[in-house]
């Protein structure tokens, strides 16, 4: 954040200090914590997995890349027991998590910021994260698929009014009206994956933007964390965030999905429909 | 939730229960704690006021108002403290506090939800929230238009370049280009001035929806808490939230603005432009 | 465009041309026509006011402002008529017209552009049609409350059943349901009022940015056009749209209401509702 | 849009016309050809296959067949040649092709509704539309990502500041920071790509909602169109848009990339960067 003085003596007459706040206002408004402190088990994953490959590249010891293991490790248990102390100063969860291991583990807690910067290992926790929501999202929507064949199965030969614009069209099946959910819900597990795949790329290794300077085996760390490929292109793989923006699309196109389906219960259990009584466990007064 | 045993005998052909997962699954679904819990303040207020009208519809007797208003006043201390223990049963905010209130008080907790509704509950609990968010947004806002307006008087021959597309256009005041922001931030405060003014309107007495059946003295309770009106119709009370609507479009503009100073600062503050160097209290690292 | 030789000397190792399409592209591309074509009877009245306010500063003659108002009369009448001749060089519709009122008056049609810039125009031509809009649907939203009003009157003693999340919760009156929207319609009214008001203001005058070179009676422009105030910063007049963003979320806002009340009309229309019988005359097939 | 006789009296107490404005506002209101219009080349084409497969069906002879399909082509060029007569009774593209082609051929134009309903037909049409157009988009960035790797070929050796938040960070490659957004335009591709293989299935069958009446060989249709895959369930084939959704998120995704591009080059291109220079064929005056 320095500046040529030359310029800066040129720039003075207009230039000039446009505000001054107190600096713990900053660290509040700059702190990302009640955000990506959900990315913790991620960012503990990727940690190790560096850890393996400092020692790989001979840049740690074995024994100092077990203790860090370990360290990371125990840190682990604290954030999953809710004994964690976060402090004010912790801008992030990398810098929560790795203060934490230096109070552990002393000096040697520090070596894990080798060859990595915050910038990759951001995007590394936010990919990781982004894969293990389009797997659970993935699996709730077969079990939702599941339910819906299940109930169409038990009511092969009821029948009920197809409606367009709400208004009776065409008699139909229930089962085959249930089942363009199967359709649907097919076509959002599709985008789910499509997405993980786009982003099962590592980024580590991207440094703050222009690379990492150690010798450090990416293809080795990609395989510890299951990823398929190696980001090509390290502005690209820090300074983009599109696999967030596809993931949400998804969310949100299947959203509609189970958002249609939701009310057309509301609609049937109406008394003027009539449809289906939900079972009082269901119900709730207002 | 019941419906005629006629017409299910004559829809049974296809009728039939859609799904069957289990009532805790129910419970957390529903469960609105994770984002009405901060509506916590105004509910105690709102319930404050509601007791009072009670007394004053002698529908409940001085003494147990006065143990009601006791009791809500613990309620909140154990909420301000953050010593307040939730269940997994409180379904939102307002059975929350009452739930509290019967172990605190006996039956006569119970007492608080006459010629209530928890629909009508969360409408004022909503525009008591907005009345604050609106003023405190106004406020900082206003500090920010005084900062501007201190820089420019400190800077008041301060000539730099004005840009169009980027590109150096016409040479203008600093004090010209940050009086700009002002103008912004005015209207910006007008449209929260103007949703406030639009939401001050006590919602209370609406019921579920069809208005409480107890005469109540709306008139005494927008009163008590400051409001300018009482809303015309319970239909229209309990059931739109444009006031929500409006707010957030308000604070989306106005964070348009900020953000366009924001970014202003950003360039500014590069090498190439160099017409601001920030304090190192304002500067974190990558 | 040009930049200093020093700077781009020392640059050029790696500066260049990124790209190099075809001017007919970047016609093309940066051509706002299709999208401000409608604004035209905005921007002629603001010429022809203008016009006058050049009169008035003697920066033309008499003669000159009725020949350039009656070029303007006739270049807008081909336009109501869709006689007017749009060309692939016509950037904008400004540039459009003022290319048409030369073709038609020669030399005299250049000084229109006298102490003005398209960005002061465009702001203008913007505020002008805002608040033509609100007040559009303010009477639209007008007649419909008394629509509203007047089924409610017919109906006085109808009784519905009140609904919860679709469930029959309590009896209400038809007039009452019917009277929530004009409770609703009211506050769309007001939002449209409020964003009409503050953007009720002549930008005229500011020029590209830095404000016009020439004393132009801005006061006496406003009041041709019947504004209320004059902008009081040059660089918010013509860089800020915030006017824009305010309408489309009361127009927004607005159609949720109008979207509520059509999405009743469906459900009421079913089968089985059965609450209303639309008029053939308002049917159509699928 | 009937209802039963004894509910209407039932409900006769509160029910009643709402409403009882014009058919022409209707008209005007429920027309979608603003919008529609420019389906019309796949609405035609859509059509041809249908023809085709009513011959091989034997539900109209080869004669039939070839009249209505010069019929059709007939249609295509008045509207390609912006001859066609649209009146304020077509509602839409569909009803506008039809009534045109029995303009020309007399009751046999009549015949091209056998088995299809406007709801699979606009289905297929979006299908078509959406297919062309993720081929257009992935046609241009292919385009735009081998302009940038010719650049970047070209200035092999050009070294440039790599940035974080606007702050010089380490020096990169030009070239590396423009293959950045190969990467980029590589992803949007696959997004594209994706999107069209799972709109690529034919909806043509499904009739209004519940399926076509006549033998219609499905597969056939699809095959002239050139769809890989026929809709298993008729419901979701003409109630659901998600590949339009799906469309969108993956346009407005790459259109960020873009925007990133564009405002890279206006910041580069500015003369306190200057690192690029735009020819005078890529600029124009505010």
């Amino acid at each position: 954040m320095t500046r040529s003085r030359a310029r800066a003596r040129a720039a003075k007459a207009w230039a000039g200090r446009i505000a001054a706040p107190t600096a713990p206002a900053v660290e509040r408004f700059t702190s990302s914590l009640p955000v990506d402190r959900r990315l913790y088990p991620h960012d503990i994953a990727g940690s190790v997995a560096h850890v393996r490959a400092l020692v790989r590249a001979r840049l740690l010891t074995r024994r100092e890349g077990a203790r860090l293991e370990r360290g990371l490790g125990a840190v682990r248990r604290e954030l999953d027991a809710g004994r964690f102390r976060f402090l004010p100063s912790d801008e992030d969860i990398h810098m929560a998590i790795e203060r934490r291991l230096v109070e552990l583990l002393g000096p040697l807690g520090g070596k894990l910021h080798t060859g990595r910067s915050r910038n990759d290992q951001v995007a590394l926790d936010l990919r990781l994260w982004l894969r293990a929501e389009c797997d659970a999202l993935d699996g709730a929507l077969r079990r939702l698929q599941q339910a819906l064949i299940a109930v169409a199965a038990r009511h092969r030969a009821a029948i009920m009014p197809g409606y367009t614009h709400l208004q009776r069209a065409q008699p139909i099946l229930l089962a085959h009206h249930l089942l363009a959910y199967r359709e649907m819900l097919a076509r959002d597990r599709g985008r789910l994956r499509d997405c993980r795949a786009r982003a099962d790329e590592l980024p580590l290794g991207a440094g703050a933007l222009a690379g990492a300077g150690f010798p450090i085996d990416r293809r080795f760390v990609a395989r510890q964390l299951g990823f398929r490929r190696v980001s090509a292109n390290s502005v690209d793989a820090v300074a983009d965030r599109d696999a967030a923006a596809e993931f949400l699309a998804a969310a949100a196109i299947a959203a509609v999905h189970l958002s249609r389906l939701g009310e057309e219960i509301v609609l049937w259990a109406s008394e003027e429909f009539g449809f289906v009584e939900l079972p009082d466990a269901f119900a709730t007064g207002s």
